[in-house]
């Protein structure tokens, strides 16, 4: 759409577009979360810290784990999926974790 | 290192490297991280309840938002440098926030 090479053929037309526009079509088909509610401009989760402490003193290890990888199957907590991706792509993300360690010291 | 082409000359060999492995190597260029502490394998980042609460408490509005985008220069606080992101790709993706709605209870 940038450029309209009308004098190239089709395949020459689709080998400049390819180059010239790498760099921002590359960017859109790279969305960090691929696949979470696309349905909304943005995902922002709200939790209170009440209902964290909650979680955590619900978890066995009184500690929760907020995805930031967009790939979790329990989105917004982390399932461990972090590790898939740093594997295949050699990247080094992994999760928010909260604990809750007041805890042991008021029970 | 996949596919080792002996007879191809070195210009082709880098050509057909591109497309045999286009996937793996795009990947690879779009780690979700692209700045933050890339010398360590795996960025967990972790806090306890009580310090969350303190953060709540300082803020004004008693709230605390952790990035989940990778881009903000407050990490693991959001600065809302998701925004750009979305903006410049399409992308969806936002903050975790945390309220401290039971403060105003207590005092
Ligand atoms: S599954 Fe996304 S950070 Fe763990
Ligand atoms: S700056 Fe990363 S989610 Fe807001």
């Amino acid at each position: 759409m940038a450029s309209s090479n009308i004098s190239g053929t089709a395949v020459d037309q689709s080998k400049n577009k390819d180059t010239a526009t790498e760099g921002s079509n590359q960017l859109k088909n790279e969305y960090i979360n691929k696949t979470l509610k696309k349905d909304v401009d943005k995902v922002v989760d709200k939790y209170d810290l009440q209902d964290i402490s909650g979680q955590c003193n619900a978890s066995q290890n009184k500690t929760v784990s907020y995805c930031r990888c967009w790939k979790s199957k329990k989105f917004p907590l982390c399932d461990g999926s972090h590790n898939a991706w740093n594997k295949e792509t050699g990247d080094n993300i992994g999760p928010l974790v909260i604990t809750n360690n007041s805890q042991s010291n008021k029970q």
